[in-house]
C-alpha cells in the first residue's frame, strides 16, 4: 500500500520494512503486507551458515539454507515484495582468510539465489572498515554478469566532523565519511549503473552540505532505524526537524523508506487509532506507528507546482541543444516557445520602458520609433513590442525579420489577421545580410540558449549592428553565462552508455533533478549590446575558482550546470540562474558541460576550471577543462565533439 | 658530427648549439655545423614582432618577419639541422588580454611556418607561472592536425626543496617542482605522443629521486647553459659529478644535448688544441670547449654489456605473454630459449645438490633415483639433469614429459643421438593427466612466466603431484612474484594507441627502459612446491602499499612492473627480480601491468595496490586496481580482457 497520495505526483513512494531470518516466509510477507508496509527487506539465508564449517562437517548437503523455496511465494509476489538482504555477517576486506572466502562463496550463492527469484533488488551489507577493494571486486565481477537486478549497497549515512562524538557506532565500521566508502566502491565498479545505494538514517545527521552530496548519488532507499525517532508530546515516534527535511528531499528524489528495528515508542494501539481514524486497520503489527508518521510526512508535502508537474517527464532527460541558425524550428517547437506568457510578459515590460525613456509623453504622438525584432519567428515579440506601444501610447513602426522561410509565412497570416499590415513589415532574409532601408531605434531579439551566447546571439546581433541607430537600443542589452560544479550520477552514466568521446564532449539541455549542486554559481561569459569597440571579437576564456564548502566532504564532479541571466532593459532582466530565476518561465531548462571522468575533489582544495569560447570561419564550440586539484584532457579541442554552426 | 662513437651503441647521439635570432640562416648554420654541432636551436621569427602592434600600425604586410624564408636553406637542411624555437616572450597564461591574444596568433603562425619547413621539432618556451591551461589549449589544437612535427616543451629541471635556495630565477616562472608544470601540461593534452620535453639542465640538479622521475618521460633534448659548467684545474669547462651522471643517464635513453649560453670559460684555443689533438677542426666556435667535453663524456661511457646489446631492439616494446599450456611453442621459441646457458646451469646445480642431499655417497652407485622432467620441451633439463648426475657420480632413471608432439619429435631423436636410449623415457602426455608407472623422487620444471605463475605452473605442478613421491623434491621448490609502481609515458602511449579496453588490461612482457622505477619492488604472491595442504587453492589476493620517497615529488603511475624469483633448491635460485637478478641470463623480461588511467601521486601519500589471482574451470586470470591515493576500476574484472588458459 503507498505511503498515500500527494497531490499531481505521478510516482507512488512505498515503505518496507527489514525483517529477521524467518523459515516462514510467507507468514512473514503476510504479516507485513498486513501491517501496511509495501516491502520486506529479508535475510535470504540462515545467519549460521558458513560455507566452509559445511565442508570440514562433510555435510555437502549442497543446498542452501534459505529462507523458502521458490514455490512457497508465487514469482510475482517474490519480485514485487521481497528485496533479498545479503548475509550480514560478510566482511570480504577482512584480513581472515577463512571469513573472507567464506564471504566470497556466500555473496555470490545468496545473489544467484535472489537472481533465480526475480528479485528486482538486493541489499548488500555495509562495507566493514575503510578498505573495500575486495568487496567491490566480487560485486563488480557480479555487475558484469547479465541480469538487471538492483545491487543496493547499505552505508550508513554518517560523516565525522571536528568536535562529533561518534554514535551508532553498531552499524559497521567507523569510516571518517561514509561518502568516501561509497566513492571508492562505486570508482572501483566504474559507476556501474546497476549498483546504488541504501542509507542507513541514524539519530545523528552530517552538515546539510554533506548530506546534499547524497542527492547526486543513487539513492534506492533511506532505512530509519526506530532508535532514530524522537517521542513527541503524546508518546508518537517523529522525527527532527532536519530528519523531516531530509525525508522531504527522498521523497522528491525517489527513495524508498524502509522501517528497521523493534518497536522503541510504546503507543498504546488505541490512541493510533484514534489518531488515524483508519477504523479497519490491522493493528498487529507493531511498527504501525513508525509507518503511519512516514506516511503523515510524505502526505503534508506542498503540491508539487504546476510547472514541475510540466517538466516531470523532463527531470535529467539530456537533449541536445538546439541549433536554430543552422537548422530551421520546427512549427511544433515555436509552438510550444510561444505559450512561456511570462518570458515575453518581460519582453513587453522592456520595450515599454524603452519606448518611454526614448520618446517624452509630449512627443508621443508626433514621432514613431523604429523596431525591428530579429529573429521574429512567429511573431510573438512583434505581438509584444505592439503591446508595449500600446500601454505606453507610443508609435512604432515594427520590421520583422526572419531567416526561416516557414515561419516567415506564418507571419504573413498573422498579420492579415491582426490587421498590422500599415505598422508591420516582414523581412524574409537572416538579418547577418539584410540590406535594411532605414535604422533602428530598438533592436528585439530572443537568440538567447541555456548558455546564453551558445545559440550564437553575439554573432548575430554583431550582424544586426549595421542598422541600429548609433544610440539605438538593443534589447536584451547584455546577457551572461554561469557556471557551477555538479555531482549527478544519473547524467555522467547517460553520458557514459554512449561508449564514445563525442558524447562526452558534448553540452546537453536538461532539467537537472537528481544533481547535487556542489558551490555557487559563478559567472563565465558577458556580452554586451550594442558592442562598438574596435577590438570586438566573441572569442572569450575565463578562469573560475570554486570553493566547495569544507563541511562537505570530499566530493565528486561529474561535470558542471550552465545557466544564463540576461538584462533585457535596465532593471527587466530574464534569466534561470538559479538564485534569480525568472518564476514561471519554462523556455529553458540548465545545461550540462560533462567531464570524461570525474574529479574527486577533497576540502579544502580549490576546484579551478577553465572554459573557452572559441570560433572559426564556419562555427562556435567551447572547450573546457579542470586543471586543479588535478588537470582534466581538454575537452573539445577545436569544436571536434561539439559546435554550433554560423 | 655525432658525439663520436660508444662501442656497440647503434643510436648516435647529437649536440647542438641553441642560437640568437638571426636574418642570415645560412652563415648561422654554416658556422654552428663547422664549429662541430649537429644542428640549432633558432629562433624562427624577429622576437620584436608583436601582431597587435602590426594591425594597430596598418602596417599589415601580412608576411612575418621570420629568419630566413624556405629558399635560403635546402629543404634537408632545414628538416636535418634546425629545431625551430618558438618566440620565448610568449606567455599565453598572462593577465593582460593583449599579450595573451598575440602569444596565441604568434605560437599558431610560427608553428605553421616551421611545419611548412619541415622541420622535425620545434622548442616551445617554458611556461611562464603555475598556470598553463590556455598554453595547453592552443598546443593541444596544434596537436589536433595531422602533422609529424614534435614539440619539445622547455621545462627548467628544477624542483624546491626544504631548505634550498632557489637559484636561476631568469629562466622561468616560479614553479615549486618544474615536474608539475610539464605533468599538468601533458594530461591536458592528453599524453599526445607528439608532445615531448626539452630539459634545462641548470647550475644545481633536485634530489637524485626525483631526477629519476623523467627517466620515464619522453625527454628529447637536455639544454645546458655554459653558466652550469664548473671550471676544472686547468680552466676547462666540466660538470659535477651528479651532472655527469644524469648526463649518462641521458645518452643511455637517446637524449639530445644542446648547449646554450655564451662562453663563461675563457680557455684559450691553443690549450683545447692540444687536448683534443683534432688538428683539423675549426676553432671558430667559442662554445667548442663545452661540445668537446660534452663528447668526451659520450665517449668515456662503459660500452654495452652484450647482453644488452642483444636486447636492444626489444627495449619498451610490448610482447604479449606466452601461453605455452594452451598453445604449443615453436622451434624458433625453443631455440632461443635453449641458449640461455645460465638458466640451465642454475637447474643443473640445483639438481646435482639434491642428488648429493637425497642419496649419500656410500648409495651412490646402488640406488637410481627416478627424476621426472615435465614440461621436457627439447631436452635442455633432460640434459642439465643427466649433467648434474654425472657431476655427483649419481645415477638416474629420468621420464621426460611433454605435451607438445612436435618437441616430442625432436626429444626422440636427441635421445639417439646422445645414446641415452637406457636412461631416458619419453612420455607424450599433459603431465596434468599422466598415468606414471612409478614415482618420482625428483620432480624438475621449468614453467615459470615473468611474473613466476603467470604461465600456471601451479596449476601444472598440481596436477603432476601425484606421482611426487612423499618426500619427493620439487625444482623449482617455490616462486614469488614482485610489484613495483613505475612512470612510462611510452608504454602508456603504446598501450592508448590501441583505443580499445582490452589491451589496458593485459600485463605485457617488456625489456622495460625509459622507465621510472618509484618504489622498491614487493612481493606479491608466492607458491610452494610440493604443497599438500587439503585447502590448497592456487587463487591469491594481495594488497601492497608503496611509499614512494618523499624526495621524488609527484608521480605519475602509469602501471607496474612485475618480477619473479624462484628458488630452485634450497640456496639455488633464479630470478630477474631487480635487487637479485640472476646475471646474464635473458629468458625473462619483465611483465607490465598497464593503469587505464594513470594515477597521481602526491608526496608522503601511500599508494595502495590490489591484486587477484583468479581461476575458473577454463582459464586464470589477474585482476587489479589502485586503491589510494583515488580508487582505479577494477581491471580485467572475470578475465574478461585476459586470461591464460588451462
Amino acid at each position: 500500500m503507498p505511503l498515500g497520495e500527494r497531490n499531481g505526483d505521478k510516482e507512488s513512494r512505498y515503505c518496507g520494512v527489514e525483517t529477521d531470518f524467518s523459515n516462514d516466509m510467507p507468514q512473514l510477507l503476510e504479516y507485513s503486507i498486513k501491517g501496511g508496509f509495501d516491502f520486506v527487506l529479508a535475510t535470504l539465508v540462515d545467519p549460521a551458515y558458513r560455507p566452509s564449517l559445511e565442508s570440514s562437517n562433510n555435510l555437502k548437503s549442497g543446498a542452501l539454507p534459505v529462507a523458502g523455496s521458490d514455490l512457497v511465494l508465487s514469482p510475482a509476489k517474490w519480485s514485487s515484495h521481497v528485496v533479498g538482504k545479503i548475509s550480514s555477517w560478510i566482511d570480504l576486506d577482512s584480513d581472515d582468510e577463512i571469513l573472507r572466502r567464506d564471504s566470497e562463496i556466500c555473496l555470490k550463492q545468496e545473489v544467484a539465489w535472489a537472481s533465480h527469484l526475480s528479485l528486482q533488488a538486493c541489499l548488500l551489507p555495509v562495507p566493514k572498515g575503510q578498505s573495500c577493494a575486495n568487496y567491490s571486486r566480487c560485486v563488480n565481477q557480479i555487475l558484469q554478469s547479465s541480469n538487471n537486478m538492483q545491487l543496493w549497497l547499505r552505508i550508513p549515512l554518517r560523516k565525522h566532523e571536528d568536535g562529533d562524538p561518534m554514535d551508532d557506532q553498531s552499524l559497521g565500521g567507523d569510516p571518517i565519511d561514509s561518502w568516501e566508502t561509497w566513492n571508492s566502491f562505486r570508482l572501483l565498479c566504474e559507476h556501474n549503473s546497476q549498483l546504488s545505494v541504501a542509507l542507513d538514517v541514524l539519530g545523528s545527521l552530517p552538515s546539510t552540505n554533506s548530506l546534499g552530496r547524497w542527492i547526486g548519488e543513487p539513492v534506492r532507499a533511506a532505512i530509519i532505524h526506530t532508535n532514530s525517532f524522537l517521542t513527541n508530546a503524546r508518546g508518537h515516534p517523529c522525527l527532527s526537524k532536519r530528519h523531516q527535511k531530509l525525508l522531504t528531499q527522498f521523497f522528491n528524489h525517489s527513495v524508498q523508506v524502509v522501517i528497521s528495528g523493534g518497536l522503541a515508542h510504546p503507543v498504546s494501539i488505541k490512541s493510533l487509532e484514534s489518531a488515524t481514524n483508519d477504523v479497519n486497520s490491522d493493528v498487529g503489527h507493531p511498527l504501525r506507528a513508525y509507518l503511519y508518521y512516514i506516511g503523515y510526512l510524505y502526505q503534508k508535502m506542498d503540491p508539487l507546482p504546476e510547472q514541475e508537474l510540466y517538466e516531470l517527464s523532463y527531470r535529467d532527460f539530456l537533449q541536445s541543444p538546439l541549433q536554430p541558425l543552422m537548422d530551421n524550428l520546427e512549427a511544433q517547437t515555436y509552438e510550444t516557445f510561444e505559450k512561456d506568457t511570462v518570458k515575453y510578459l518581460q519582453y513587453q515590460r522592456a520595450v515599454g520602458k524603452a519606448l518611454l525613456d526614448r520618446i517624452p509623453d509630449e512627443k508621443a504622438s508626433s514621432v514613431t520609433s523604429v523596431l525591428m525584432v530579429v529573429g521574429a519567428g512567429r511573431g510573438p515579440l512583434v505581438r509584444a513590442s505592439l503591446e508595449a506601444a500600446k500601454e505606453t501610447g507610443r508609435t512604432l513602426k515594427v520590421y520583422a525579420v526572419e531567416k526561416n522561410p516557414n515561419a516567415v509565412i506564418t507571419l504573413h497570416s498573422l498579420i492579415k489577421l491582426e490587421g498590422w499590415e500599415n505598422i508591420v513589415t516582414i523581412v524574409s532574409s537572416d538579418m547577418r545580410h539584410w540590406d535594411a532601408p532605414e535604422k533602428a531605434d530598438i533592436l528585439v531579439s530572443e537568440l538567447l540558449g541555456s548558455f546564453g551566447d551558445n545559440e550564437l546571439s553575439p554573432e548575430c546581433l554583431d550582424g544586426a549592428l549595421r542598422f541600429l541607430k548609433p544610440d539605438g537600443i538593443s534589447i536584451p542589452s547584455s546577457y551572461t553565462s554561469f557556471f557551477q560544479p555538479i555531482t549527478s550520477t544519473k547524467l555522467y552514466n547517460d553520458v557514459k552508455a554512449h561508449k564514445d568521446l563525442v558524447h562526452f564532449e558534448t553540452p546537453y539541455v536538461v532539467k537537472l533533478h537528481k544533481v547535487a549542486r556542489l558551490a555557487p554559481c559563478q559567472p563565465v561569459f558577458t556580452f554586451v549590446h550594442p558592442e562598438y569597440s574596435p577590438s570586438n571579437d566573441n572569442q572569450r576564456y575565463t578562469k573560475l575558482k570554486f570553493e566547495i564548502p569544507e563541511d562537505t566532504g570530499s566530493t565528486l564532479v561529474h561535470g558542471f550546470a550552465g545557466y544564463f541571466d540576461a538584462t533585457l532593459y535596465k532593471d527587466v532582466h530574464l534569466g534561470i540562474e538559479p538564485t534569480m530565476p525568472t518564476p514561471n518561465m519554462f523556455s529553458w531548462f540548465p545545461i550540462f558541460f560533462p567531464l570524461r571522468a570525474p574529479v574527486c575533489v577533497r576540502p579544502g582544495v580549490p576546484l579551478e576550471v577553465h572554459i573557452w569560447r572559441c570560433s572559426g570561419s564556419t562555427k562556435v564550440w567551447y572547450e573546457w577543462c579542470v586543471a586543479s586539484p588535478s588537470s582534466s584532457p581538454i575537452h573539445n579541442s577545436k569544436g571536434r565533439s561539439y559546435w554550433v554552426g554560423l
